[in-house]
């Protein structure tokens, strides 16, 4: 949506506030023994209650059938086209431990792994080796100098890092070395593009000298390199809606996500209740603030339905506290659904609602897949919840005479 | 969906009848007293009952979120993209007033205004004279002649009116004179694209007679002119849809974008009672029927909630009048919402029935937002429903083989 050329005139600056709560894997499915879906186990009176007096409805985050990962979910809400942008693998790792990537940094996801006597892998995640393991390896790592290209590694958890290039002329389209089986060789890193060739072999020196600094370790004697990206070059969510925005996470992927967008990003605290507070404090400042809900889904993720329920009980007592701020336009919605009975994220789609004076309040009786998909909005794209945000917050005007 | 390449040999010729009677502004929103929207006040017992035995859903005029002006918001139910198919604000003005388009002519909206000694707009709209005092403006300055181009100068209403350009060669690429502020002069006009100097020059001229002629006018002594634009071309829907198309509208503008879809107008009085006789006397010369009703639009525009519930009420009896025609295909639709409480055309999605022998037939009580959000067709892009007309019609075979 964000690149609807037609639309560009009709959006307006207004003094109105829009909040988005994105409650992270917030579909779910039933419970094969209640028949119940984790929001309708749930006791969450506040999300019910708003979701009377809202307009409700189903956002599909990609297309209908497609689970998204973190970064498309987010980006379909920020408005831009999940299918048409893609953050890459390597970028969004970075993003997810707060390491900054600046235009032309080049980004790849590494594993530890090991290999036998003949160079051929043996594990792929070196036993999945801890990060009080890891982090020293990546420490000797982050020594090796190559001419021409600033190296950094970055310990991520267990046996994940990430490698940052940083330096002129570098590429993104360069292959993988990951075979993805065992009792193969690590692949040589190709250029995929022109242009590709010095960073492929940048690429490929690195991975030699670590398999040296590596060579004696018994776990993790050699790395695995893929997923190189930069990070999109986006328009600004801010400039194109004409918004003053904010990003407010205690997790660093969607403060990076966040940024992406273009968004102020607020330093917050650990916890939503944290977040809520910082909101709370900065609500002057901005007309536009993104806010985010991590709990739910990890314990989705962890294919723990009563954690889930829990956390989605967690998050209730926060609505009437955002709600008291009387921002204009107060949206919950999701990135995807992980029903913990997949323990993944899922394409089912997510439910959503709408707060404000201007919609029709649908009197369902909860916030849940069910109500939802009764709702007057419908079935939407999860790209099309900002322009529902802008109308209802009275900063979209009327298109065509 | 007019331009659905893939579907157009899917699209066959029958005797069977298709009425579309699109009620302008007919979604609203709850009354804040009652909770209750202004159909769902309404005692509409034929509107009521039809809805009973006929598929139910909401339409979407553009996007979610976007409010549509009466161009667009026809031009979708007629079949056409309005995101790729404007009518510019000077056609859409002049279709509204009855004033001819001819390929090549271009229209403008005008306004006469108020400026200073140093000619620094004081009024943008002259104090909003009334017609009685512009309309002599609008004589004066239909009187302009300059080589090269008929001009022609319509009053509209107050201080606005049409100014009509006819001859070879012009161009709507060319900027407005509105400056949209008070203490600046009238902009000049400037080409937008290559082949619109002559066009630009053109107005300018216009305009500076046009200020020498109301001088020593004390309310109105200039003009403004913008929405410089042309008749757009579309394919007519009779030919893409292979139907024998009819219009029936007591209000010129309808008349008009019914002209813009190749459809033959059928002239007609000026109330819909007069527009329902009219369908009588000529439904056996189409097989398909756009009639429009006017009323709850202005109605919901004046932010009158009783006048707009009383102006359904008013439609009601005629329902029935028009089933006793026994078209095979009757669908109640809207162009937009015009909620009461917001006085202004709004996004939410409108309410829809098609009625037929192949419907589903929801069984809900009633016709208004809530029903119809529960309805069978579910929420659809307003360009589909003519897709749904065509195949309860007959009119529209199988895709593929």
């Amino acid at each position: 949506m964000i690149d609807q050329e037609e639309l560009r005139d009709c959006y307006t600056s207004t003094p109105s506030k829009i909040v988005l709560l994105v409650v992270d894997g917030l579909g779910g499915l039933a419970h094969p023994d209640t028949r119940l879906s984790e929001l309708e186990t749930a006791h969450i009176p506040n999300l019910d209650a708003m979701a009377q007096e809202s307009a409700c409805g189903l956002t599909t985050p990609v297309l209908p059938g497609v689970a998204p990962g973190s970064g498309p979910g987010h980006l379909a809400l920020f408005g831009y086209d999940p299918l048409k942008h893609m953050i890459g693998r390597g970028a969004l790792e970075a993003l997810g431990i707060d390491v900054a990537l600046q235009p032309g940094d080049i980004a790849a996801r590494g594993n530890f792994c090991l290999v036998d006597g003949d160079g051929l892998l043996v594990d792929r995640r070196a036993g999945r080796i801890p990060t009080q393991l890891s982090a020293p390896l990546c420490e000797r790592l982050d020594k090796i100098e190559i001419d021409g290209v600033q190296l950094d590694v970055f310990p991520v958890q267990d046996y994940r890092f990430v490698l940052r290039l940083r330096g002129e002329g570098l590429s993104e389209f360069i292959s993988e070395t990951d075979p993805q089986v065992t009792a193969a060789a690590p692949l040589t890193v190709k250029p995929l593009a022109p242009g590709a060739t010095r960073t492929a072999a940048l690429v490929n020196e690195f991975v030699a000298q670590a398999g040296k600094l590596l060579a004696e370790e018994e776990r993790a004697n050699m790395v695995l390199l893929r997923g190189f990206a930069r990070l999109p070059d986006l328009p600004p969510m801010g400039e194109v809606y004409r918004l003053n925005t904010a990003g407010i996470a205690a997790y660093p992927m969607y403060r990076g996500l966040a940024e992406v967008a273009g968004m102020k990003v607020i330093p917050t605290g650990h916890t939503f209740g944290d977040e809520v507070e910082t909101l709370r404090q900065n609500f002057n400042n901005h007309d536009f603030f993104f806010i985010h809900y991590k709990p739910a889904d990890a314990a989705g993720e962890d294919g723990d339905f009563d954690a889930k329920v829990k956390c989605l009980e967690d998050l209730d007592p926060f609505i009437p506290q955002i709600r008291e701020l009387e921002p204009d336009v107060f949206l919950v919605a999701g990135d995807h659904s992980t029903p913990a009975i997949m323990a993944a994220h899922s394409w089912h789609p997510v439910p959503f609602m709408l707060h404000s004076k201007l919609t029709r309040g649908e009197g369902v009786p909860g916030f849940n897949e069910r109500t939802c998909a009764q709702g007057s909005v419908g079935s939407i794209l999860a790209t099309q919840v900002m322009l529902l945000a802008m109308s209802h917050a009275g900063k979209l005007n009327k298109y065509g005479p």
